[in-house]
């Protein structure tokens, strides 16, 4: 009864996607809404699963070369105004602050929606000789960008990131950069979230303000919806010239460097929900589940659980810990078991391992994964072995289950009839000519919503013809409705 | 001569104490200037030292049964407002958001100061029975106050720290967790910082906006001034009053929680800084010392030292890491090793590890530590070993030092003449008298500068007479001057 009020408080993702997402960030109490429209509380149980992340992430991110470093809050106004492209993409968006210590202050202070304007200003001090080179820093900071419609974690006025700024001596290694972090995301994507995704060159339309070239990954929600999950950018020499960044070079050349930024965000976590929960409530991947087992010790119909039951429970966690396994022991007395199961379950923990009395007795338990349901009845002197095993298997069975969706969700048209039947009925990723042209770009998103998500940079390009216009299209590229 | 260069570069720290601090901070690339003023840029040195700060903090505050969340940047005013004495403590430091997308916000948003005000909020909302409870959670954030006089880590208009926000049953847990707090501060400050520090309660002249009681952990810097390095405050019911946090207790009464908060910032590295730093620059405690040890390899007089000594640094680098320890290998062909040990020097790394032609010959090398310049031959066989130790050992010795000092700075005084003669002299820590009135301990204050820096609340009391009226005092106090 108790499992079935719980399962009620979620929407069917069939039948209501937008709620359903709604309903399970707010009862597994990922995140909350606050006082401020559009600034999100991330509860301890969704904060959990960010520094899972974070910590894969940032260790990622210095195997690469790079280091940490911390830049200020606040940006003035005329810093933000020196790379024109840039201020005009996020001036919109900015929260200012006016008054400080009780003045009106002089010059407005920018919340940083973004960091390029700060950190090129420094490096600008910094840099002076090409021994200096090249700048490899990252930076995990908050961010406020002023939105009219948010959803948790997918687009909150404020957000958690990590933002990288790099320079570099010559236009290669800075797309080499560009391209190696865009591939450091990729690969956190698939392996850490079980999220696979395409990737490529974002159109000029769809580019960051400010840049030369920007790269994305994307991946496909299961509403048939794309999600831009990490972005990194080839800044050219655009912020080196507007923040006057200069130095010696190898020939004792005044030159400019060239730069890169990239970044991803706590919408990652919005994206793994996505693409893995169910009706049930969430599916973590066990890579960042905060409890990748969730031990339930079934009480004796007679008896105290105290003598009978929690201390081989207990065992049980300390044997699985010693293993490397994050574990957690839910002995609360004032729930059923039922209740335990639907709980856990709507918190999407990968492996639920209930132990009673009649278990005990024959030196067993039962493991139940949360993405198939699988029961298993498994002898405890196995366990050290057996669950970080299953826990493997999970984590490579939910990427592969992703693949194939994804790959089902993928259609490949060739007439702008076909095109705008599929964006009608199941949407997906649509893969189709494009002429190069903004105009057409334009039109297809004004008449199906879809934007052109990537075109792809890597793989043999499929020559043919643009969806939209007919005229030739040097490659086919990656069509989605997006969140 | 490089070596000179760059020494010269520094301030004697006896010469001008604060000029030194500066120096320091900015030639080892711990911090710099932004365009903001009283906003510093944490530099990737400094950053590193916060992350190993950081990393320690994070467990033991784990470890003492905490969870990590994140609450919003932006706090209206009217909920800023609700707790009186608090919003007059932190108003008039408050920056205002007063414009976001474009347009006047109907309400300002403060950037937070502190975050009781909008964590209560969430708290009034989430908690219900006293099954909730205890609700102990911290957050690692960016908070912002308006600073007049700014000094990089000491006192920035933006810093970064932890801030813990817990809520009790009973007042006795209450101040249970907050006296809790405090000890995991002092003991962090001592074995991570090797910064001892006296401890105790606050008067109410010196106690947090709006807290039943505050607690502090309180340092003594080389000039004689006294550094609050952590607070814990018990707030009692007055947070829970003022957000409407009421909840079912155990008799299914409706009551209010008790509530504490505590925390510790970037105010720490300052203080790190200040207590170990000598004429040549930082010296960095190995516990938090990005490198532990730095590996300068001496040039062969002839011949390639690719061939001759680099294949041994690397191999005595890599046995290190296996260690455990944090190595660096100054390998840079375009600096002399004079130039780089003065600049390892300066940046405060424990040990210096030489090696050249004729150290391999003799399968050895040298050691120099840091603080006490001690040189010694160490046979490579033996470094696994001998590392650690002499790391372990140089930690201890810092603390022992610093120690020393504070014992030696701390003077036992009895009457005003004694009390204003060392508060002239050499300053430090003062024990004396209280008779408890605030009007005595403000007059103290113009007249000498010095507040009370922590009233001890454990050990045992010396009742006397107050230092200032002769009337009676329950138990001596620390006074000093402050940073």
């Amino acid at each position: 009864m108790e499992k079935e009020r719980t399962l009620k408080e979620i929407t069917p993702k069939s039948q209501d996607f937008s709620q359903w997402y709604l309903d399970v960030v707010l009862k597994a109490e990922m995140a909350d809404y606050g006082p401020v429209k559009g600034c999100m509380i991330i509860r301890p149980y969704g904060y959990a699963v960010w520094e899972n992340m974070q910590a894969d992430m940032d260790r990622r991110i210095k195997e690469t070369g790079h280091v940490n470093a911390y830049f200020p809050l606040f940006i003035p106004k005329s810093y933000l105004e020196k790379e024109k492209e840039h201020v005009e993409g996020f001036s919109p968006e900015c929260a200012w602050v006016t008054v400080g210590g009780g003045e009106e202050l002089e010059e407005p202070l920018a919340v940083r929606p973004t960091s390029e304007a700060i950190i090129c200003s420094m490096y600008a001090k910094w840099v002076k000789s090409w021994r200096d080179l090249p700048i490899l820093i990252n930076q995990w900071a908050n961010v406020v960008r002023w939105e009219k419609v948010t959803r948790p974690f997918l687009r909150t006025t404020e957000f958690l990131w990590q933002e990288g700024h790099t320079l570099h001596e010559t236009e290669a290694q800075a797309e080499e950069e560009t391209l190696k972090m865009l591939h450091v995301y990729r690969s956190f994507s698939e392996e850490i979230l079980a999220m696979p995704v395409v990737w490529g060159r974002k159109s000029d339309t769809e580019k960051f303000a400010g840049a030369l070239r920007t790269y994305a990954i994307e991946a496909l929600m299961s509403d048939g919806k794309a999600l831009q999950a990490g972005t990194s950018h080839n800044l050219g020499q655009h912020f080196a010239t507007a923040y006057g960044i200069e130095y010696l070079d190898r020939n004792q050349q005044r030159v400019k460097p060239w730069s890169t930024s990239w970044g991803t965000s706590t919408r990652m976590v919005g994206g793994m929900i996505m693409t893995h929960g169910d009706d049930s409530g969430l599916v973590l991947p066990p890579r960042i589940a905060p409890h990748q087992v969730v031990i339930v010790p079934i009480p004796p119909r007679k008896g105290d659980w105290n003598e009978q039951v929690l201390p081989k429970a207990r065992e049980v966690a300390a044997v699985l810990r010693a293993a490397g396994v994050r574990v957690h022991l839910d002995d609360r007395d004032t729930q059923q078991p039922g209740f335990k199961y639907a709980d856990w379950e709507m918190r999407g923990v990968p492996l639920r391992l209930e132990i009673g009395p009649k278990d005990i007795e024959k030196d067993q338990c039962v493991l139940v994964r949360r993405d198939s349901r699988e029961k298993a009845f498994v002898p405890l002197a196995g366990l050290a072995v057996e669950v970080p095993q299953r826990l493997g298997a999970m984590q490579r069975q939910l990427l592969e289950r992703a693949r194939k969706f994804m790959a089902d969700d993928t259609t490949r048209v060739t007439t702008y009839d076909q095109f705008e039947q599929v964006m009608e009925a199941k949407r997906g990723f649509l893969v189709a000519g494009w002429c190069g042209d903004a105009a057409c770009e334009a039109k297809v998103k004004e008449e199906t919503k879809a934007t052109i998500r990537v075109i792809p940079t890597e793989g043999e390009a499929a020559a043919g013809a643009c969806v939209r216009c007919g005229k030739p299209s040097p490659r086919e590229v990656y069509f989605a409705q997006a969140y």
